[in-house]
């Protein structure tokens, strides 16, 4: 799709991602991904942050979440639309743009749906490193919808889960990923389907709850949490929609951790202590990236909960995007750009720039000049 | 570039906007948008208003610009970066999205650095029928570079202007204006050089500043304004950034209109109202709205002075969008779409959907469904 005339953007649709990720797998994006994450948090005062810009409709919502470092900026488009899947359509889809702030100009233009699903397993998985019990092996994933065997794979690969205890509403949903998981042929991995979620959960040392469209609906109480467990809470994420109950939240041993708390005590699970007034279990919150920097210890004792009280943040797509624009040029062919700006002889004469003669004459300057 | 186990979104890049302009006409595009914009102006209460989202950094902005009537909703991308020209590259560039409110789907990826030039022009001369002169017939237009034509052809089209008077501090921005208007052949149009910003505007009925890249640098003081006049304030747009002298907005006979206040108020010539404290003033600026619906009258004698300060409002675009979305389908033939969506057999199996095999057996279900 090269034209004339334009400064080509480059673009990562879902057929260029599919190429991506087979060539380089599922658990090596997730593992690299997750690296490029780390690395941000890292430097976390460097990004500007701000809550997602949200439109609420009676269907669901519509978010743009923009960031920057001062050197790239980022934004991503999200919806989330519960009843979607009764017409057969997806709940969340999205996708972003990587640009360069010296000059406002738009670098990638990707696809962000499927890479979604991965960078949410990334920073659980990254998350879990630090807070989970080392020994950890055994997980308890409730809610095997679509963001689950990214959840499995990414555990399963940086964390050393060894068993899975599975569980969801939906037997089919289970079936569905019992299935995926088996076509990936992990000797290591052994995979069992649960009556309940207090069932799953049981003798489990980490418990990811990834469930969605049932508002208020309390997946965990505190009956079934063992000492040392580390809860991964990636479902739920808008405000009225919570996994947890607020016992949990409450209990004095807990540690909470969380991406972005302005945005997290609006969508999180700690809205529950918002509207409680819970201001010192509020005071035990704290963000990932004083973690990754070291100014707060991680998992301090073999029984402490912790709860990684995840809900998305600008920042995981910011690196994500930039992960995805280095994966795509290791890989040229196959590549596609799309011709997103005008380019012209002369910036201030847009005019002419609208006629197909100028663009032919564009096309004649810039071959001179790489002559 | 149609792809296997994709929702398809439309596209119109450069060269496909270029396609529907040379159909279509420039003249005709900016008329038929202006209709566009006042219909979606005069159901103003429909639509979800925010100011917009911006980063700035030392080169520039970047800034989001999303809108919604609960039934669609739109967003824009927007630089402004005005040391761009030294590296040959434009102030501004642009694209927008227009997606479903009902599922949460984008439906169009669409350029607008061309469009957003065109749209400008469009409110300019739909709020110059209103509050201009109706025998209206001489424009000075101040300021020469990428936004001048379209001005040009827009208030010779929609307003009835015959004589256009130029002046730019760089004459081969007017030398260029002037060659691209001759372009255009319009026999009732005569276009006269100026030596400075004063000797332009004697005698107009309408003055158009469109200027950039001038820190405070005022183009028009008290001594030059006539009784009668209508000015449109196109340019600056940006804290700290404006081309009218404070005392031509605080004198008592001039009528303001605005297209969003709570905005105009950080970037527009009415900045210097908020900083001055003029409240009386103030309370004398109007929203376009309010005179498209008839509850402000437009112009009500020959002597009063109206001043439109534009500095472009998310609503614009979301029209753009719109308006471009219908021409592209009527124009069926060099359309483009693109994979940026996935399509699923099942939506809860993101993860199958990754695969090329998903792919392929999506397109054999679609065929079957549509045998």
């Amino acid at each position: 799709m090269a034209e004339l005339g334009a400064i080509m953007v480059d673009y990562i649709g879902t057929a260029r991602l599919r190429e991506l990720m087979a060539r380089t797998g599922t658990g090596r994006f997730i593992e690299e991904l997750a690296g490029e994450i780390e690395a941000d948090y890292r430097r976390w005062d460097d990004f500007e942050k701000s809550p997602r810009h949200a439109i609420h409709s009676s269907g669901g919502v519509i978010e743009l979440m923009p960031t920057s470092d001062g050197r790239l900026y980022s934004f991503k488009y999200v919806n989330g639309h519960p009843k979607n899947t009764v017409k057969h359509l997806l709940t969340v889809t999205a996708f972003g743009v990587l640009a360069d702030v010296a000059t406002g100009y738009p670098l990638l233009l990707s696809e962000m749906t499927f890479v979604t699903a991965l960078r949410t397993a990334a920073i659980s998985a990254l998350t879990a490193r630090r807070m989970a019990r080392p020994e950890s092996r055994v997980m308890a994933l409730i809610g095997n919808g679509a963001q689950s065997e990214f959840q499995a794979i990414a555990f399963h690969r940086m964390v050393g889960i060894r068993q899975l205890r599975l569980y969801d509403t939906d037997p089919q949903a289970t079936s569905k990923l019992m299935r995926n998981l088996a076509s990936l042929r992990l000797p290591d991995l052994e995979v069992t389907r649960c009556a309940g979620a207090a069932d799953a959960v049981r003798g489990a040392d980490i418990v990811t709850t990834a469930t969605a469209d049932k508002r208020n609906a309390t997946i965990l109480t505190p009956d079934m949490i063992s000492p040392g467990m580390h809860l991964n809470a990636v479902g739920g994420d808008c405000p009225g929609k919570t996994e947890l109950h607020a016992d949990i939240l409450r209990a004095k041993d807990v540690r909470i951790v969380v991406e972005f708390e302005p945005q997290a005590r609006i969508e999180g699970e700690i809205q529950h202590l918002v509207a409680l007034g819970e201001m010192d279990a509020l005071g035990r919150v704290t963000e990932l990236a004083d973690v990754v920097r070291g100014r707060v210890p991680g998992r301090v004792n073999d029984r402490e909960v912790t709860l990684f009280d995840s809900v998305g943040f600008a920042l995981n797509d910011f690196s994500s995007l930039r992960y995805l624009q280095r994966l795509n040029a290791e890989q040229p062919d196959g590549g596609q750009r799309i011709d997103l700006i005008p380019e012209l002889n002369d910036p201030k004469d847009l005019f002419v720039g609208l006629s197909r003669e100028h663009a032919q004459e564009r096309a004649r300057v810039r071959r001179r000049r790489f002559a």
